[in-house]
């Protein structure tokens, strides 16, 4: 085994945007499996917004990334040695391997996925994290009911175009928000959201006025600021607000806006109900099953957005919090 | 009848703080019963932060009170003229009768009370709406379980001291956060609360560190601001905040500052719910009854602040922001 092994590590608590110069990109040679361990070749890295949560100091979730760790990240692989009679080389898995090249694992903290079942990027997408917060978070918190109102904000991301279709399988009216007019369009024309809201164009309080007449049932938040305030001033009564993520404010070097139409809770006997996906894990089997039927059967559209090169990595991730993306957003570090 | 109707009417909006000259004091003869119609002589008002918010323009949990209407406020009174068989003269009643001495029902909005069972004080305190936000909004929306931990602001004012008293009768350890070290003397030695933060001495996240080791379960926030915060700061895993008001915030000339710390939500995932007691109306009847048994059996204290009156309104509803009372708050218009 003389291949080397590129990893990006941690070494300084971003201020701000994430810069090249908070990591060092290092190469050695990959790490040879001990006995029960297995060798992955990572083929996919994926990149997520709650990268940039795991980046700071302090209590939360899940403990930060240390100061000369590799990079946390989801990521899909290829076994290509083993001593676990669990993997044989050859097996496509799903795990936490970080930005790297090669991991090694125990065979515990890895999944087998069935390239057959979809292609690899999409477990990292749909059937992976981001569909797993979307689906659990939709219907255990939000709990839509037929003909509700649901409006998802980061609407054309990994976690906003399955809440979004997920709501109209359940018979809901979905409007999603997202920045631009290709999103807008493609959100509405491919997944068959009812309306879509382009809040770098347009007055978001007015617009969800306009299509929301009879308030919001579920607005599903993965943005936080002045779009969280925009959807809490159009709550229905007894409305439910998931709070998944917050990408405006991740990157702040000032405190994190509150929402000042909080108050709207009271007036209209809403719930702010904030969610770990983490928390559904005995139960990702049933919803994979479940979405890959959506899928086959054509109600469940994904869409990966693939940036090729693990050296890549910071200026990458920044297409994030630019919203440069559109559907989940990967790094292809090798061919399968 | 040639008693005089004195009444306070609301003839501006506030801008920040209440000013006498937000109203008109007027003094009218009593009007007279028509059919099927009770006048009533209203004997206590109810003074709460609610108040406030009906001042003001813009939609709400109820419309606001218009500008030449008598304001609106909880009151009880004995009826001295019917001609409603429902009512006999004599009787006491509560209901919306308005900051005047006299006024007409048809019967419809008004609840007999029982003297017997109460001082009639009583009945627009701990057994009546602010009772009812404590029993319905703690029990319902808190959901407290035995061991766990309560914190509830505003502590030493109508809601609070019920909230409180009525956490410890279930079970839980109690927290409450008032100003000043005689109210907070008062919820611990008098109330049984097992604890108390000072808000106006003390660091309130220090303190709430300090008593909470294990994090917060409930906390029911009467105040808003930065205790609202402190308190988000400190949630448990799958903690509930009740949302039943936010004082510090009513008189605001500038936006309300919303909960910086929101995001806890999402760490812990914890909830945040808003809660109006009207909601909860069919219901009363097994509430009262229920507190009734608790104050008989003295495990729930009740206390008023009562002040001599009908033409101290402006002055006496300011008492509340200022953080000037202890208990329920009132204004007494006439002898039983």
């Amino acid at each position: 085994m003389t291949e080397m092994n590129r990893q990006f590590k941690l070494v300084a608590r971003p201020v701000g945007m994430v810069k090249r110069s908070d990591f060092e990109f290092t190469s050695a040679p990959a790490p040879v499996p001990g006995p029960g361990q297995v060798l992955i070749r990572v083929l996919y890295v994926s990149l997520d917004p709650a990268m940039r949560g795991w980046m700071n100091e302090g209590r939360s979730y899940i403990p930060p990334v240390a100061l000369g760790e590799v990079m946390r990240a989801g990521t899909a692989g290829k076994v290509v040695a083993s001593n676990n009679p669990k993997f044989a080389v050859g097996d496509y898995v799903a795990g936490w391997g970080g930005v790297q090249d090669y991991v090694l694992s125990d065979g515990k903290d890895i999944t087998k996925v069935d390239p057959r079942l979809a292609p690899l990027p999409v477990f990292l997408g749909t059937l992976g994290m981001p569909g797993m917060t979307a689906y659990f978070g939709l219907l255990e918190v939000g709990k839509p009911r037929e003909g509700d109102t649901v409006v998802v904000s980061g609407a054309a991301g990994a976690v906003g175009t399955v809440v979004g279709q997920v709501a109209k399988i359940k018979g809901c009216r979905v409007v999603g928000i997202a920045g631009g007019p290709d999103k807008c369009r493609w959100i509405v024309d491919e997944l068959g959201f009812d309306a879509a809201i382009d809040y770098k164009s347009q007055d978001v309080n007015k617009a969800l006025r306009e299509h929301c007449p009879k308030g919001v049932d579920v607005y599903f938040d993965n943005v936080g600021g002045d779009i969280l305030d925009a959807a809490l001033a159009r709550m229905a009564r007894h409305g439910r607000i998931v709070i998944c993520g917050a990408i405006s404010q991740y990157n702040n070097t000032t405190p994190v806006k509150g929402p000042s139409n909080y108050l709207s809770l009271l007036v209209n006997r809403a719930s702010m109900t904030g969610m770990v996906v983490m928390d559904y894990t005995d139960r990702f089997g049933e919803a994979v099953r479940e979405m890959a039927g959506w899928m086959k059967a054509g109600r469940l559209k994904t869409r990966e957005d693939i940036v090729d090169g693990l050296e890549t990595f910071p200026e990458t991730l920044l297409m994030l919090f630019k919203g440069e993306n559109t559907g989940k957003l990967l790094i292809k570090v090798a061919d399968a």
